[in-house]
């Protein structure tokens, strides 16, 4: 017997130990049947679909309270796909044929998911387990079959082949230490829940994850992607402490997220929240926020077949800004297009839709939308400061079109006699690679910018993070970007320029000493992270992020940075760079 | 009566001043025809099929010999059309419902159309034009109607809504001065062919076009996009003045092509050639070249079923080296992914597959394909200096793991007693941005860099070039590109690296004082473009270049970096930078 050490990707942070749960759920499968009368079998077929409809429902609700309405929109999807109406057609033609409703339903299921693992769409070939999920929930019904419920009398490593995002939410929270998975990349839907609940997670370990038995003792390292079986007593001394430590942050975390975060050395940064949803609100207090730094104002009208008018919008902006006055919101105009549609605009295909026609660009395009929503923002700022923030801007043509419109939009309110926003300041995404490079040339004419590093990463690597077969490829740490940042926060500050960051970047406590060291101003982020982020500013010293930083861009390789950046401690209170 | 300005995109450069040839080609068209009996319906439509098969290869040739054989391959897809089984059942069907061939060519070709209209793919919808081209030639041959042949008596401006590939091939070489188009973008086929041709075109003049009436004299600007209609005595004159320029030139490049391209302050580049057909070897030499900058292996074995093997590989490869033979092969390892499939791998479909798994990240996942191709090129260059380029480079590891797989390579064949390279040089294609910053690092482990600008412009600007809605956006005069291009170059040269450009940049005369000025040590270019690049390259000083590159690198636009470069002469010789 001895060690074994298995790589996949941190999917989730955080460290655990404990006994390996194997969780392989047995499918309902149904022979082909006869079924009843034709009338019968139809409405035990309707009967099934309302109450998985129904699960689906208490389950989104749960999901949001858990982990947010984000994550809880995977949901939705789910509750979309029960009303297609070609599955819904085939099933019922089966059904007119005599078949049984459940036989029916399986093969019109499987009839539709080969269909579609041969599209053309990657996201939906990706999204076959969710609706193999679905489909077995309509199954279970139609076959009287109870759900399997986790039932863990202990707290336990989930160790799965594929975990559905029905399965990770109904698990009971207190009884699994971390979730660890044989197939997903870091963009599945596993990854996205495992860090909304908190609960550390390492996916992609592949075959390897066979060895690992029932009731076996694992370490779970989801800093760095990595499980030990059958540890040696160093690897598990070692990781004892890493995971106490981690728990004392966390603790203290919270207690003081209500604080300011400053660093040792007494510099203090606004942490923020990104939000998209006004229900949101609640969290950006409890979470110890410090007003909005990123409304997606596109998720706030999504599908719709018509276009918000300006007095709808104005209503929600205003809602927005007076419940978290006298702190901040960056309103971002819509960014429609890439992998975000609307329904109310008919936007025709592209075949590389992340380099398409999108955010400004589109907003330009579709003029009329984008000057609805300034009338309504200036109007929702009404006798106050105003933050607007473009999204990609890739040119300084399209910067100057954009002031000339909100200076237009401005006069023409004035004129109606509207009340308007006292002060407007006009802020740019950088997400595009061309205006990072050109930021020098557009720090004269914005007030702010706010870095996208999620994009900006596939842009510089040119590597998409939703496919599988690049996602590896698209690691914010690769030392280009780390460049790229520098370059636009140093040419920001020689004009006198805020930097923001409210790319996931920002809420990864191994990113911050370089963040800080590079010179950010201001973070935003997923409430959730607020109380780990600001605990982990008051850690640094902004003179030791600096030395890190400058390090840290002379390497050659994002695993190097990311092995270096393990290796600094802001204090040397941990061996774990928090 | 007064001067009328329309503007326009410079699709392929020059100027022209001449009468307007409104050409407007009639459609054929058939009203619902019962047929004769099945099989002679079948015959004649077999007949039509036949003839306009014929009809497109000569085209094919015609255009091979004309533009060469890359621009060609448009006609191959347009055979390919003709086969394609879903299309001809649908007539077929019709036909036996006792519908007349002719008609039922045309039903079964606007269902066809219709579909691809609403394709998800814009590049199919964007070749409907073409295939509309295709339907009526195979129309005229059912319906016994000749094919309008464009007869012109005097040299003229082509003036049309649209223009087809064939339409631009069959025109009369000697009597067309430009073309102009309402419709078109930057890399519609019009510009392809007409830059291939040589004839200055303006695209996307849009309704514009309309005021243009036959005869009517016009001055075409192809290097500004720009259409004079009525011109004034003084626009006269300075086109004509320019248009004489320009001619002169033309015909010293031609002259002088085999003579070495040195500035008039003694600085020498090779001026190499881009081909991806072994029969394009002879334009090598014709236009000029020093050899080849850049062979695409992944044309050479297009519409295989089977990877090509090491021996058939190392022959072509061999056979390339010993026609240019001193001067040198760049060899750039296959290409594959993003727009470019290769049948012999069933690649996954990708949502952005520019962002994709393509060059060396699919190579690093089909090792054996990879290795083949290293040993069949390790083995052709036997006795001699070997050059290999590798795609797609976005990381220092993946440059260590070729490096490493080279040396395996050579060691496999020297324990093969193979006789294999005397010299390896090693290069990088630097079109992803992140090589670009990461120029420092990659120069301690690479021979060259080759400047791949059009993809760099892609990932740079997030632009899509395919996309009409984001191809103007995709400028390389765009100053981050210039930008990225100095940090690139500096880079290398404080390594003693060479960097090559083989992008379109390469051959623009435009960009070429950019280029020498920032630094570059060789160009590869279409084999057509070289005598002119040469001829230009002795008009400049490489100190004149470098105080225009210097210049142009604090420009905010690329709009102001093209009007800059207008206005600079190399030596007072002409109004134009040429």
């Amino acid at each position: 017997m001895s060690e074994k050490r298995i790589r996949g990707i941190a999917a989730s942070p955080g460290i655990a130990l404990g006994p390996v749960y194997r969780y392989e759920p047995s499918l309902v499968k149904v022979d082909v049947e006869r079924g009843q009368d034709e009338a019968t079998e139809l409405a035990r077929l309707e009967a099934a679909l309302a109450a998985a409809r129904q699960e689906i429902r208490l389950l989104a609700e749960e999901a949001s309270r858990a982990v947010g309405p984000k994550e809880a929109a995977i949901f939705s999807a789910h509750e979309l796909f029960l009303q297609d109406p070609e599955l819904l057609q085939q099933v019922q033609e089966r059904i007119r044929h005599q078949q049984g409703a459940a036989s029916a339903w399986q093969a019109a299921f499987q009839h539709y998911i080969q269909q579609l693992q041969t599209a053309q769409s990657e996201y939906l070939q990706a999204r076959v387990l969710d609706l193999e999920d679905v489909a077995q929930r309509v199954l279970r019904h139609l076959t009287g079959q109870a759900e399997e419920s986790l039932q863990l009398s202990e707290p336990v490593v989930i160790v799965a082949r594929e975990l559905t995002p029905s399965a990770i939410v109904r698990c009971p929270r207190d009884r699994v230490l971390a979730f660890c998975t044989a197939q997903g990349g870091p963009t599945s839907h596993v990854a996205i829940l495992a860090k909304a609940l908190g609960v550390p997670a390492v996916v992609g370990l592949g075959d390897n994850l066979e060895v690992l038995r029932p009731g076996q003792l694992i370490i779970v390292d989801g800093e760095q992607g990595l499980v030990i079986a059958e540890p040696e007593a160093e690897a598990l001394v070692h990781y004892q402490q890493q995971a106490q430590w981690l728990q004392r942050q966390a603790s203290l975390a919270v207690e003081t997220r209500q604080q300011p975060a400053c660093t040792r050395d007494g510099r203090c940064y606004p942490v923020r929240a990104n939000i998209q949803a006004p229900e949101e609100v609640a969290a950006v207090q409890a979470f110890g926020a410090e007003g909005i730094g990123l409304l997606r104002t596109e998720f706030l009208f999504l599908d719709r077949q018509q276009a918000p008018s300006e007095e709808e919008q104005r209503e929600i902006y205003r809602a927005l800004i007076e419940a978290v006055h006298p702190a901040p919101v960056v309103f971002r105009t819509f960014d429609i297009g890439g992998d975000k549609p609307a329904p109310y605009l008919s936007l025709p295909r592209e075949t590389n839709p992340f380099l398409g026609v999108r955010g400004i660009r589109l907003g330009l395009k579709h003029l009329p939308l984008l000057r609805t929503q300034l009338r309504a923002l200036l109007r929702a700022g009404a006798g106050q400061e105003l933050r607007i923030l473009f999204p990609m801007v890739s040119s300084y043509e399209e910067v100057e079109t954009l002031r000339r419109l909100v200076h237009e939009v401005e006069e023409e309110l004035r004129q109606q006699g509207q009340a308007l926003a006292e002060r407007v300041e006009l802020g740019i995404m950088i997400e595009v690679p061309a205006a990072a490079l050109l930021a020098d040339a557009l720090a004269e004419v914005v007030d702010f910018f706010s870095l996208g590093t999620n994009d900006l990463t596939q842009y510089v690597l040119a590597a998409d993070r939703t496919n599988e077969g690049t996602a590896s490829l698209a690691d914010p740490f690769h030392p280009a970007i780390l460049r790229l940042l520098q370059l636009t926060i140093e040419a920001a500050h020689r004009r006198q320029r805020r930097v923001e960051i409210c790319g996931e970047l920002a809420s990864e406590p191994l990113a911050l000493p370089l963040l800080l060291g590079l010179g950010i101003d201001e973070l935003s982020m997923a409430p959730r992270a607020i109380p780990r982020c600001k605990q982990a500013i008051r850690r640094w010293t902004l003179s030791k992020a600096q030395q890190v930083a400058q390090q840290a861009l002379h390497l050659r390789t994002a695993a190097e940075v990311r092995s270096y950046l393990h290796t600094c401690s802001p204090d040397g209170s941990s061996p774990l760079a928090e």
